[in-house]
């Protein structure tokens, strides 16, 4: 029986052969016969790791998620953000489809959002990720601004967040389109 | 040759046909195959209306989207909203999955997105909607409040109802939590 760090580091492996096939073939193109062949390990391994295509994806997302948080972690060491809302302004960017690893995350959560309007399964996974951001950036808040309840203005950020992405990922609003939305945002807030 | 009439009309035909597919089994069912079955015509005749698979789905969102317009037309009329915000907030709460028809052009849209992502004629068109929608969204706010350019504040409510689509449709956030946002949006604006 493998110790439980391998079996986390093989799952993170196989998570970036995920990422890997979705940046270059797009979601569908995610099965477990590609995924196994990407990651040089069986079939079975892979359902060994992940009883579902879907617990695959979502776990490729999660992965994907935790490289950003990671990053913002060590940009914001890096460029030390002067207040609370510059830390905050800096984590929102990372959410957006702005750079090859954010864009990866948006057509892997695009092919998610697919396929939980047919499956139930996966519609449970979405909501659950859904749930989970809204936390992370009430607890953000909470952090930044002691003493108020952030929940609606959390709420109010991620559909917004949420809502940049496909407009930015297919080209029709910019970057600058994004931050100015982004900085409107920010001021309801901070 | 069949007049101008018969060919939209045989157009809308397939596009409810296509939106009844999407309801009841999702978007990935809705192939030229099982459209023609539920329309009650030939594969062929789907072809001649629609050159690709896309531009049927996308004729159908569209289709979705006129249907929506109309019940928002008539339903200010009934209701006769007395300022420009009430009549402006009714049009954004029908576009808001909140109701069968609109949840099924929210997973119409899902569907389409996800084909954005590794498809280029599909790319091309989503940003087509969305360009069109935040057209749309100036225009009326324009109507509403002359003499200001409402560009961004077009955008970021685009955005916002864009991204309230989703953990509305899986349930994570309710109606009320959504036109919270909604007006507290509308507060920027008006």
């Amino acid at each position: 029986m493998p110790r439980q760090v391998d079996h986390d580091e093989r799952r993170r492996e196989i998570a970036a052969a995920v990422l890997r096939l979705v940046t270059t073939r797009g979601v569908e193109a995610a099965s477990l016969r590609s995924v196994a062949a990407e990651a040089g390990v069986s079939m079975g391994a892979v359902q060994h790791y992940f009883t579902t295509k879907d617990e695959m994806l979502l776990f490729a997302l999660a992965h994907g998620n935790t490289l950003l948080a990671e990053r913002g972690t060590r940009l914001a060491a890096e460029r030390k953000p002067g207040t609370p809302r510059e830390t905050f302004r800096l984590f929102c960017t990372l959410l957006l489809p702005l750079d090859d690893d954010s864009r990866t995350a948006a057509r892997l959560w695009a092919g998610l959002i697919s396929r939980a309007c047919i499956d139930e399964p996966t519609r449970t996974l979405a909501a659950m990720a859904y749930a989970n951001l809204t936390d992370f950036v009430v607890r953000q808040l909470r952090d930044a601004l002691p003493g108020t309840d952030p929940t609606q203005a959390a709420r109010h950020l991620v559909s917004v967040i949420e809502g940049l992405r496909w407009p930015l990922l297919f080209g029709v609003y910019t970057e600058q389109h994004a931050m100015d939305i982004l900085d409107a945002q920010l001021d309801l807030i901070f």
